[in-house]
């Protein structure tokens, strides 16, 4: 996507920069340059700059992008040693320092110093945590497109939908992010002609939530994986959407529809939703 | 866990706030005060603050904890409106605002106004890079665990490792962050027995990784799986570690050790190691 501003092309390099995995400094840059659009970011994260050399080389990746378009790259750092830092900062950038912007104020607010540690955010910390989102990933994916029919009572919610409106991934997110044992099930033709719950979901009405889909939206991601079959018509997605948002309706059961969220979107909205409780935080 | 410091125990609300998902304010947020191990902080997340009514539930529960714990909260804010975010601010707390400390210095150094629109990091976006994610995602469920032994020329990378040593996480959240193809294959002790590679991977060589695990940790996780058979003995973990380890030598593997490492830090180690490209950035 390239904009067009004033008769000149407005492109800039991106640089997210961390001693540890970079998840931190990319998701703090990403959230910044979002709100330009009409500028033509090119992105380069550089996780695991934990030593003198390695930042030497971000340097000279900094200036290379600086020659190449003749602006300042924009680079989100959160490298906490000095001495690398320095190194970094050193180059013709725009260098937004995330750590040394926010700690100050805050060993004052806090009244204690900072640990000045690298990294801690995404490493594996408390062991019950680390134990407890694996355990969520398993959970989601032995009770993955209705796998299993027995020990619902494990499971924390119990998403539902047609075939590709995007169950699976939602599942799997509530499990890394928020720990939560998702379980879901695929609701067939059958289910729909009776206008019925599937018999082993009965008992877990509570936990059940719904999703759904644009129908033409749908029609896209069946046909990219079946082409010109039956189950990728226009008709049979249209009749499939009304029935299950029917189905919805009459036994009660919130839903949302997924097809302008995001995963995490859809996610965080059936959390709230729902009430479910995180099992990591 | 309480910290004593001085005789009283130093206890925070931290609040992440948000317009959207509150997943970038709850990184940013987890970011800083783990920088600060001697306080007890009790975390809120309140995403989806996007009407004054929400905004004012959320300062009500500010308020709360202000009462409680006698000290002002600590609030990560990413909320764009200024309305909204006004309500929030005005309440007793020490509000550290994302979006207001970094924007004015970037809108100059780019030289545009930003766009002041909510949410866009967590929002669909390109419509690519979602359904990358989604088939990046369903790709490793299909080859989970072996479970296909064709189609690995789809794979951009593979990962081997004994059973329950983390490949499952490493190779979702490979999916879902960077959009990798990542198939994982269980080593088993037949193979270890012939020290070979499986016959379905050995084409594929120059795409396969390792994961190995410290014995004791394997133990613990396959004890509490399966306790009390063969599979979790201390000789048994040892014998299998040893032997994986020894194969990836020979056969060239790189391999990282999973055990002290979180599930993103496996992730963007392997990313980094292998060279393997992201399909999504």
């Amino acid at each position: 996507m390239i904009h067009d501003n004033g008769g000149s092309v407005k492109h800039r390099a991106a640089f997210f920069i961390s001693d540890r995995t970079g998840i931190t400094a990319e998701t703090i840059g990403l959230s910044l340059i979002s709100q330009f659009e009409s500028i033509n970011f090119n992105r380069i994260t550089l996780p695991f700059v934990d030593s003198q050399d390695k930042a030497m080389e971000a340097a000279a990746s900094i200036n290379k992008a600086y020659e190449e378009t003749g602006a300042h790259p924009i680079v989100f750092g959160t490298i906490i040693t000095p001495e690398i830092r320095q190194i970094v900062r050193d180059t013709p950038c725009f260098y937004l320092d995330f750590f040394k912007t926010f700690i100050p104020g805050l060993e004052q607010e806090l009244g204690v110093q900072s640990d000045n540690a690298i990294g801690k955010i995404h490493s594996v910390g408390n062991m019950n945590t680390y134990n407890t989102r694996i355990d969520a990933v398993n959970f989601a994916l032995n009770y993955d497109d209705g796998a299993r029919l027995q020990g619902y009572e494990e499971s924390d919610i119990i998403i539902i939908g047609v075939s590709r409106c995007g169950k699976t991934p939602t599942c799997i997110y509530l499990a890394l992010q928020y720990g939560i044992q998702a379980a879901n099930y695929p609701i067939t033709e059958e289910d729909l002609d009776e206008l019925k719950l599937p018999k082993a979901l009965q008992p877990h009405k509570k936990k059940i939530f719904g999703l759904s889909i644009d129908p033409q939206r749908l029609q896209n991601i069946r046909s990219e994986r079946r082409p010109n079959s039956r189950y990728a018509t226009p008709q049979q997605c249209m009749r499939e959407v009304r029935a299950v948002e029917k189905l919805f309706l009459q036994e009660n059961i919130p839903y949302i529809t997924s097809t302008n969220l995001s995963i995490e979107e859809l996610a965080t909205k059936i959390l709230v939703i729902s009430g479910a409780t995180r099992r990591i935080r």
